[in-house]
């Protein structure tokens, strides 16, 4: 130990390297040991874990040093009528903020004695998009025709790469000299950011080859990921989902102590005014909340929350009742890739019989986006609830403050 | 543990008062049983961990069955010049993604090399904006005009709720009868939420009593937490921070395997022309990465990643080299409260020296957001740099499928 | 004539130097009359017009050939309840797309019967923000500092170039190495943009010389002028107004032949969700139609209708009837200077009470903001009924296709 | 004349019914006078003007009282190297904004001594979006499946409408229960609206007699017509048009008293940082100027300079000098139909050579989108120009307050 630290200190080992010289739970304990002393801490339940760590430092981390434990509640039963996701399911959530998996329990509750939560995909595509450079705007145009007029052989280009994925759609954005293609793909279980990602460099070749132009980046921020986009709103990104749910006077008023006109009101002022307002895109109250609590509990990446940020929750009146709906245009899920081979990730994908690859490929990601769906329309109603009865303060004391009872 | 389930199976005992009747790690373990036997799986690891459950199920979670276990590694060191954070760090990030720990990692030995990032909090501030109903515009004007014309009584109003956070602002806007009053709070080394909700509450009480305007919502949206929103953008909210650093061509050269002006080239054709062109409010390559994996590992509320995926990275050439920075408008965090508390959250905080509150109070906060936005901007600069050397797919190649040799 | 023609067409006189050896008449026919030649064309009609050229071809336009005449028509009377406009107004419309008269003469039939429109400015500030570069992040928060803590100065440097306007706002946003300064004046009766131009120079001129920051553009999009920004709408340019109605369910099926309910459903799937689908800053549904209108029969810059377009409308249903409401952020508008000194232009102006300075200063401006929102209230509100009658298409074809009986 | 203001006066004559019993000249000339004598004032020159009322009057609008002139300068030589347009132009521009035409002008005289701008059409397509209501979920997600799955019948009912347009797309966005169906056509030389509301009525009806979905209005904001809106950027509007050209470093410092760095810092500062900052729609200077200009001198729908100002300005050092462009995603525009048929206007679009339908069908539209986006890009570069040489507040000084000399 003290000879690898040494080495460190005086920079003859590299941080990374230790798992070239060491077994995995070694390296990770010599590295764990090495901060500890550089940072005057110590960091002993870091430590403590159950994963396999010569997975995890191949897969999913570098420079390993230890885990980090989330605790993981669950809010259910939340019955769901979708297309692959049928019948009840408990929705594994990790998160550190109190009252949050208390308060999607509750919307599940509602959902569950309304008779369940309409759920349907309406688009899938995984995207990525190249960034070229042309020297003109006439040579751009040229790119753009290029890419309108030989999709086969995009697709073509793509297949070489892959056999899971498919590349499904392709459009060019022309400004300027600079010609963005925005690749969609059909990517089955996996999210399919890194098999986008490899048959994105393939067309690109492609590209660059027939047009001569110039491949500056394979991301071109059209894509778009991981930041907040009207692109995605409009054409959708990963799944796009909708779920909806009836409920009678009677239940709001059992399930949330409001009205139907209440839940309504809430939901245009803040919801819509209030979003309309701030310049946003997304139109909802909490969506990101749960999709994190999920995402975190199930191995999906986390950054992919701000996608899911742009939800649209719109709450109407009926005869003797409201509809709340969620409509989700880019959720990016996987069962398979990423982190949900880590055991307690896939632990959680197992609750929701969404664990590995489904049958036929791309069942489980679809049943798995229906599902997030419905959760977010639980966390929806939820919260719209509690404003609505003015509960959202006193909630937050008693539970944020760790006052349960 | 049988005559549990069964209760629970009948309806006599719900899943969330299991905690009523029996001690904390008894009750997660009843409950875990009972999703098994529900979902016929086994969960024997997400029932594997170390914190203390009595404390999680109190402050952090309901409904607990166990914990996710989410690889962390280090990234380091980074030289940090901020006006708290100074010196070297190891920034611990969790994350299921491989590549992304050793991207970061890449940037900051480019950083470190460079002397280091200088860093600023130009701002801080953390929001929430309950919502009211006015019976007609001139009513909604009276309130509006009430909130400019009261600040003392709106901040006295606050003060009674709270003896750390102080109210800092006040901006009422009106829409038609929808009147949205954006309160700002210094919370110290709180995020906050709760602080200011509380808070809140209480001032939106007032407004109700002096104005006879109708609270519809104790948040309107235009706070905006957990949705994009270029009113976070304009006005900030949690940290606006800042960070920079001018690299040399030969740095450039040797940590990215690229030159100065490809750089550049990359972020305006793909973070200023890609992202403007797909109507984004984020203007940058993946800062919610980085702050996503900070998050998770450090107990902050991953679903804070949203707002903080508006970054604006910009990248100019100056004589011998680049000068590249990262501005995050809005970047809420805190180092007491939420899951700040939990062991190996609070065991990362230490590693950055920032664990619990700071003296004085709000100086751990500030240092945080200080060496966020550092690591921010060395993940941005590590990604723009593979982009510009042709990197990436090959990164996700060898690194996303295990195959790191 | 053919002695200058000859000159023109050979280059020894260049087309905008007419006007230094002929007095405009002249000028101004010898300048049609070489664009005739040169195009093949006779523009007999181009060259009628009323104005006085020589006060045109100084103010208003260079390279003049003549006017182009857009019909006027009015609508009203529109009872405004404002704080400045008060009564009846008839409102001049210019516009040569046939129905858009009818359309607001029949909103403010049914504003007028409602016993008039309910008006209030709720800010008044005309921008401007120049754009600074700094060497680093440090120094571009050093003039952040500088601006945020020397407001006094700034106002007195403002001071020296103008006596009407007054400076009352400034911020400074950084990102990365540059800093954009929003300052906002008082500019009375004046539209203001050249005032606000002007003082900004020499405010920019007084930051570079106390800060070392260089001034890279006089305007830095931050203003935002003429072009659709979530600024706007949060900050406000120009005035924002406010302009709302109720009307009972009677009168909504008297004026527009629909039902209060449906009134409000438009509105709703229409001006709040179809815009935020459409990642729209404008959530009404024809705002921009009515602005122009009044904004070219009144000599307004017409290029600020992209402002006014981010208005927002409100539907909501009331105990017997709905209240409706427009709430602009961003209009700018003057009754001095730009074309307000035009004849034709000054006419529509004294319609409305309006035209020239006002007493006290800045009242004339206020008086016109108001009057405006009434209109575009007027004109949202026959729209909104129009569709939800089911008249637009009918509309169109009996009116844009001149069959009018 | 007496009788019909008594009329007028005690209501029994409506203002708008005075061209059923008097001929249009009569008609306006009394609702003149008795605008006059209500508000108090006098309108000589607002009733002087050479176009034929009759004709106006029946196609351009209602409530006629006379006409506004706008005074019209011309910019150019501006050669255009389109597929359409081809050779030297002089762009009529209407503006009561001293500097406007000087600048376009100057811009002008920089493209031609450049060689010409290159322009292209990129897409081409005119939307209508209607908007349904759908029972709940799963029935919207019928419609959407209806819309998708029946595109030639959809085409078949637009063309029962029209002999000229034709349906080229149709796209369903599903938002809980509110489903927009966008619809595309190809307009021909026709700006459109009038033919896509019309056609989108009857495939309205279409659509709802085939799902029982609910038509709530013709036109749902997806359109999205004269708002600004991240969809009309993605997607289009109306014509896609970039225009580009290369200048030397020499030219740059000869026609504008700058440089080409100066040049790119200033559209990078300010186009690009600054719009993204302010929260925009638009990345440029101000395009909205010179289509208002233009539009209003061609008889366009000056409300549609909206969707103008949402342009990409761009621009790039190149070896010895720098390529600028501009890209304007949503440019509406025809010359046939609502104002291109008045006198003045008809004169302004044959200045250009587009006056009428063009040869074949569309040509002339085509044509016309070239030059407008040439002349937006002599605009851009002239204010960039003016800008980087610190030009803007003397320019103002001197042409907006008359002192030309």
């Amino acid at each position: 130990m003290d000879k690898y630290l040494e080495r460190l200190k005086n920079g003859t080992l590299k941080l990374h390297a230790l798992e070239k010289e060491l077994p995995a739970p070694e390296a990770i304990g010599v590295r764990r040991a090495f901060i500890e002393r550089e940072a005057g801490v110590s960091l002993p339940k870091l430590g403590s874990f159950t994963m396999d760590p010569s997975v995890a430092v191949k897969k999913n981390v570098e420079n390993m040093v230890g885990a980090v434990q989330v605790p993981v509640g669950v809010a259910g039963p939340l019955v769901v009528k979708g297309e692959f996701a049928k019948g009840p399911f408990y929705v594994p959530l990790a998160t550190t903020e109190g009252a949050l998996v208390a308060s999607v329990n509750r919307g599940c509750g509602a959902i569950t004695r309304a008779g369940g939560a309409d759920v349907r995909v309406l688009r899938n595509g995984m995207t990525r998009a190249p960034v070229f450079s042309a020297k003109d705007i006439i040579h751009a145009r040229g790119v753009k025709e290029f890419v309108d007029g030989n999709f086969a052989a995009l697709a073509a280009a793509a297949a070489e790469t892959t056999s899971h994925g498919e590349l499904t759609g392709a459009m060019a954005f022309v400004t300027g000299t600079t010609v963005h293609v925005r690749l969609e793909f059909d990517t089955k279980d996996a999210m399919g950011m890194n098999m986008v990602t490899i048959a994105g460099e393939r067309i690109a070749d492609l590209i660059e080859e027939k047009t001569g132009a110039r491949l500056v980046a394979l991301s071109g921020n059209l894509c778009t990921d991981k930041k907040p986009a009207a692109i995605n709103g409009i054409l959708g990104r990963g799944k796009s989902v909708v779920a909806g749910v009836a409920m009678t006077d009677a239940l709001v008023a059992e399930a949330f102590k409001t009205d139907s006109a209440t839940l309504a009101e809430v939901n245009y002022r803040k919801n819509l005014i209030g979003s309309a307002r701030a310049g946003s895109l997304g139109f909802n109250a909490h969506a990101a909340n749960v999709i994190a609590a999920v995402f975190i509990a199930c191995g999906q990446d986390p950054a992919h929350v701000v996608e899911g940020s742009g939800t649209f929750t719109t709450v109407e009146r009926q005869e003797d009742g409201v509809y709340v709906a969620v409509t989700i245009p880019a959720l990016q899920l996987g069962t398979v890739g990423g982190g949900t081979g880590l055991d307690t990730q896939r632990e959680c994908l197992s609750i929701l019989g969404v664990a590995g690859g489904g049958d036929p490929p791309g069942s489980h990601a679809m049943k798995f986006a229906e599902i997030v769906a419905a959760a977010v329309l639980a966390g929806e109603l939820s919260l719209l609830g509690a404003l609505g009865a003015g509960h959202l303060a006193r909630a937050h004391k008693a539970l944020g403050r760790g006052k349960t009872q």
